[in-house]
C-alpha cells in the first residue's frame, strides 16, 4: 500500500490521556481513534492487525472442529429474562428499546442466543456435540473504560460454545480448546500462562484464564517457581501447612483498647504478633450474614467464600448492619462473645484454628479478648480455605513456592455444565429417548484487548515492534528522495516485485524528511524495513530488522533472497 | 466440512412468515435463523456466502485505492447533533443512553464518524483525495422489517466515504466506484442496472442506484428499449414532447359536478378525456403551501417536487389544510379561481401547458370549471418536470421508449458534496492557504441483503443455486451408505483429496436416507454435487451440476480433472 494514500496520521506527543504504553503507542503511530469513552475506532493499520489476528483463531478454531456463525449484537429482552440475567447483569449491559418500545440489549456475549437457538433445532443425542462460534463486536457498558482497547465499551470477542450429551464430551472438547488457545497465544508471539480462575459453583478446574504476562495487567497471577502452576490469586489454594505453637494455653482476658481498630493497632498496642490476632469480618451471602475469621496477616478472598457456600452475592456488610446485627462497630467483632439475635454463620480459615493465646475482637465497644484459644473459646465454627494466598506460601502442588506476577486476560475457557440449559429448557433425548439438559461450554478471546496487549508485550522505546505473525505489512519499503529518478526507480520496481512475490508492504512514497520518514516507519513497527536512498546509485539497498536493530546494506540482487531467508528466521 | 459435525437445519416445511422465495430457502437451507423481527443469525453455512462475498467487496475496493478502517457502531449523539441528523432522522434511528445518562444512537451510516475523524487529522490539500471503507455491522429501527434479510433492523454493509479538494477529484473517483460496482455486482453474477437516482439538492447526476432486478424489488425502474438509458421511476425525466391540439379557446365555463371528486369521475361526467383535466393537488413544501398541477393521466411526483424546490420536506397536505388555506374540499381544488388568503405557490408540469380546453377544479364546493386554457385563465405559474414517467413515454436519452420492471438496491453511490463538511466544519487549507470545505462522496453496499438478493435471482424450485464465486462450498460430496466400506474409503478419500487440491468441501457424511441428502443438497444449492454409492464398487462416482441439472457417471481417476473443466466453464 502507498503510504501517500493511506490513512496513518502519527503523533510526535504521546496524548496525556493514554496511561499506558500501548494505548499511548496505538494511537501515536496510527492505528487507532478515540470516537467516545472506551469506544475506537480502527484506522488503516489497526484494522490489518485485527485482521490478522482474526485470521489466526479461526485457522485454530476451524483446526478442532469448532463451526462459525455469526450471531446479531441486538438481542430481545425476553431471552435475558429467560436466563435471569436481565435482572443481574446490571449497569454494564447496554439496554435500549426499540420504535414499539420493546426492550432489547447489546450482547456482552451470547449464551442466552446460542442456546436458543440450539435448543430449537437440536433434539436428539445423534447431533451432539456441536462446537460453534462466532467473531463479532460486543457492547459492555464499562463503568471505568481504559487502556485503549484493554478495557473498551464496543470491542471484538471470539466467542464459542459447545454443546454436550455427556460430561465427558464436554472435557474432550475443554482440552481441545485449551490446546487451540495455547497455539493461537503461541502463534501471536506472546508470553503467556494458563491460570486457574474462578469457577464460580462448578469447582474443580472448570475454568482457566488465559493471562498474558504484564506489568500493567489488572489481574495477580500466583504462580509457583517450582511448577508449572499458576492460578488466579482469587483461586489459588492456600496449601500452607500449619503447627501450632508449643504453648501453654493460658487463661482468656478481655482488655480495654479503646479506639484502636485495626489489626495493627491493635496488636501494637496488645503486644501480639498479627499472625496471632484472628481477623473477624461480616458478610453477607446471599443475604445472610456470614462472619468470616482469618489470621490478622492474611486477607478474606470473598471468591473463595462465595464459592464455599455455593452462593450468588458475597458483599461485606456496612457498619450499620454490622451494629445492628452483632450489637458492637465493626472494629470490635470476634467469635467468642456474639451477642446477634439472629442466624450468623461463622466459617474460619484453616489458620485460624492453629492459633494459640490470640487476640480477638470481644463483640463490645473497645474491649478485644487476648489468650484466645479457638477450639476452647468459640465451637460451632467450619473450618475452610478462605483467605488469599501470600507470597511465599507453597505451591498448592506441592512444588515450589508461590510468587506473583500481573497478567491480563486475553482468554476464558469455562465448562458451563447445565446453567443455561437448565434455565432455557435446552434438552435433548438421549440413547434412551430419556430427556436431558444438555452440557454447556463456553470459550472466550479478546480479539480486539489482544491488538493491544500484544503492543503492550512487544513495544520498545521507540515504539511498536509486531511479531511476524500481526505485523500490519511484512515489510515498510521506504523512498528517501522522491525527486531522485533512480530511487523512485528502484522503489516503485521493488514495490511491484516484492508484491509479486507475497510480500505485503507498506511503500513510504510520501514528500516528507528522511528523519520523519524513519521515526514513523520505528513507531509503526514493521518487521523488515528497506531504504532506498542514494546508494541506489550503486544498485544497493539498505535492511533493517526492527526488532533486533540490525541493518545492513545488500545488492538489489540479493533482496528477495535475503528477505526469504530473514522470515523464515524472525 | 463434515455436515455431521455442521449446523445446517434444513426444513421440509415452508416458514409462514416467509413472504418471498428467498426468506424460504435461506430458512429452510439452513443459512439463516430469526432472532427477532428483522434481526437474524447468520449460520455456518450463511455467514460462509457472506464472507465470500465481502471478500469480493474488498478485492475491488482494495483494486481502486480504497482503504479499510473499521468504525464504531456506537457513535455520541453530540455528532450526530452537529450534523443536524440527531434531530431530523426519525424513529429508524436506534437510540439508547449509556450509564451516565449520555445519549448514544447505533450508526445506520457513518458519515459523521468519518467526517470527524478525517477533520481532525487532515488540515492539508496535500493529503486528498482520501478514499476509506468499512465492512461493518449497521442498525436501523425499519417500521416494518421483511423479506429476510433484504430489509432489516440489524445488517452488514460496506460503506466508503471519499474526501476530495475539488469537484474534479470526486468525479474521478465517482467514476471509479461505478466500474468497482459493476464489477462487483458482475462477479456475484446478478443481473442487475445502475440506475439514476434522486440525488436530492445536489442534481444532476450525483448519484446512481445499483438495482438487482426482480419481481420482489420495492423499487420501481424506469428503462429504456432502446439505450442503456435506467433511472429510479423517482428520477425519470419526462421528455416527451407536448402539442397543443389544433382546437379554438372555448370560452371559460363554471359547471355544477355536486360530489364527484376523483379525476375519473369528473371527467367521464364532463365527458372530458383524463388528459384534459388539470389535476391539483396542495403540498407543504419545507413549510410553506405549494400547489401541483398535473395532467389527469399524470401522477405528482414529489421527489422531482422536492427538488424543484431545493427542499428538505415535501408532504401531501390534508383535508384540513386544504380548507383552510383554499377554502375548499379537495376535490374541487384548481389554479383558476384561488380565494387563498397566505401565500400559495403554484407549479405546473410542463404537459399542463398544452391543455387545451381542459377542465379543473372551481375552488368551490361542488363546481369545476371546463374550456379551461391555462395561458388564458391563470397566470403567475411556474412550469416544471414534476411528474412521474409513464411506460411508453419516450426515453430522456432520445433513444427508445421508456418500460419499468422492479429491482431491489444493493448498491448506491453518491456525491455529497459539502453537506457534512459544512456542517461539520471539516476544512482544508488548498494550495493557495485558502480554508475551504473538503467535498465528499459516499457508497454504499448491502452486504447481508445481497445474500438475498443473490437467492432471490438465482434459486430454482427445488432450492437455492449459488454462483459459485459465493456459494458456500465448491462441491457437496455425498455418501451413500455410510455402513459400505468401499463406499465410505471412497467418499472419505475423496474428502481428503478434493480439499487438498483447492476445492471446498461440504461432505454429507450423515446417517440420512439417499433422498434426504439428495434433496437436502438440491436446496443447500452448493454448485457442482459428488455422489459415491453403490457403483463406487466400479470405482464410478456422479457428477451431477445444481444449476443445469446435468448428471453423469466417471471413473474416480478422472473427477479431479472434469472438475477442474467444470469450474473453469461454469
Amino acid at each position: 500500500m502507498r503510504q501517500s494514500a493511506s490513512f496513518i496520521p502519527t503523533l510526535r506527543e504521546t496524548p496525556q490521556d493514554a496511561e499506558i504504553k500501548s494505548h499511548q503507542l496505538l494511537l501515536r503511530a496510527g492505528y487507532i481513534r478515540q470516537l467516545a469513552s472506551g469506544i475506537y475506532t480502527f484506522l488503516p493499520l489497526g484494522i490489518r492487525v485485527l485482521q490478522k489476528i482474526e485470521k489466526i483463531v479461526r485457522e485454530e478454531m476451524d483446526r478442532i472442529g469448532a463451526v462459525e456463525l455469526l450471531m446479531p449484537a441486538l438481542n430481545p429482552a425476553e431471552l435475558w429474562q429467560e436466563s435471569g440475567r436481565w435482572e443481574t447483569y446490571g449497569p454494564d449491559l447496554m439496554r435500549l428499546k426499540d420504535r414499539h418500545e420493546r426492550d432489547f440489549l447489546l450482547g456482552p456475549t451470547h449464551e442466552e442466543v446460542i442456546t436458543k437457538l440450539v435448543r430449537d433445532e437440536v433434539k436428539s443425542y445423534k447431533k451432539l456435540p456441536l462446537i460453534l462460534y462466532q467473531i463479532q463486536t460486543k457492547f459492555r457498558d464499562e463503568k471505568r473504560p481504559r487502556f485503549g482497547l484493554l478495557r473498551g465499551r464496543e470491542f471484538v470477542m471470539k466467542d464459542a460454545y459447545s454443546f454436550h450429551a455427556d460430561r465427558e464430551s464436554l472435557d474432550e472438547v475443554y482440552d481441545k480448546m485449551y490446546e487451540a488457545y495455547t497455539r493461537i497465544f503461541t502463534r501471536l508471539g506472546l508470553n503467556f500462562r494458563a491460570v486457574i480462575a474462578d469457577s464460580g459453583a462448578i469447582g474443580g478446574k472448570g475454568t482457566h484464564e488465559f493471562m498474558v504476562l504484564s506489568e500493567v495487567g489488572e489481574d495477580t497471577i500466583a504462580y509457583s517457581d517450582g511448577s508449572d502452576y499458576a492460578a488466579n490469586i482469587e483461586m489459588a489454594e492456600a496449601a500452607a501447612a500449619y503447627e501450632k505453637p508449643d504453648e501453654e494455653e493460658r487463661p482468656l482476658e478481655k482488655r480495654f483498647t479503646g479506639d484502636r481498630k485495626t489489626i495493627e493497632e491493635v496488636a501494637a498496642f496488645l503486644q501480639v504478633s498479627p499472625e496471632r490476632c484472628i481477623k473477624s469480618l461480616l458478610f453477607t451471602v446471599d443475604g445472610h450474614y456470614v462472619l468470616a475469621l482469618v489470621r490478622g496477616d492474611h486477607e478474606v478472598n470473598d471468591v473463595k467464600l462465595k464459592n464455599f457456600f455455593d452462593a450468588q452475592v458475597v458483599e461485606l456488610a456496612g457498619e450499620q448492619a454490622v451494629k445492628e446485627v452483632l450489637k458492637c462497630p465493626v472494629g470490635n467483632l470476634g467469635p467468642v462473645a456474639m451477642k446477634n439475635e439472629q442466624p450468623v454463620k461463622v466459617v474460619a480459615d484453616h489458620a485460624v484454628k492453629y492459633i494459640v493465646n490470640g487476640c480477638t475482637g470481644a463483640n463490645e465497644e473497645g474491649y478485644h479478648f487476648v489468650n484466645v484459644n479457638p477450639e476452647r473459646d468459640f465451637q460451632g465454627v467450619e473450618y475452610a480455605d478462605i483467605r488469599f494466598i501470600k507470597e511465599g506460601d507453597p505451591s498448592p502442588d506441592g512444588k515450589g513456592t508461590i510468587r506473583f506476577t500481573k497478567g491480563m486476560e486475553v482468554g476464558h475457557i469455562f465448562k458451563l455444565g447445565t446453567r443455561y440449559s437448565d434455565a432455557m429448557k435446552a434438552v435433548f433425548l438421549d440413547e434412551n429417548g430419556k430427556e436431558r439438559p444438555m452440557i454447556m461450554g463456553c470459550y472466550g478471546i479478546g480479539i480486539s484487548r489482544l491488538v493491544s496487549a500484544i503492543a503492550e508485550q512487544t513495544s520498545d522505546e521507540k515504539g511498536l515492534v509486531w511479531p511476524k505473525s500481526v505485523a500490519p505489512f511484512d515489510i515498510h519499503l521506504i523512498l528517501i528522495n522522491e525527486r531522485d529518478e533512480k530511487q523512485k526507480q528502484m522503489a516503485e520496481e521493488l514495490y511491484d516485485f516484492l508484491r509479486r512475490e507475497g510480500f505485503e508492504v507498506l511503500y513510504d512514497d510520501r514528500k516528507e524528511r528522511p528523519g520523519v520518514k524513519f521515526a514513523d516507519s520505528d513507531l509503526i513497527g514493521i518487521p523488515v524495513r528497506l531504504t532506498v536512498g542514494n546508494k541506489a546509485a550503486e544498485d544497493l539497498v539498505e535492511i533493517k530488522l526492527r526488532k533486533s536493530g540490525e541493518m545492513w546494506e545488500t545488492e538489489r540482487s540479493r533482496v528477495f533472497a535475503q528477505l526469504k531467508e530473514i522470515f523464515e528466521r524472525i
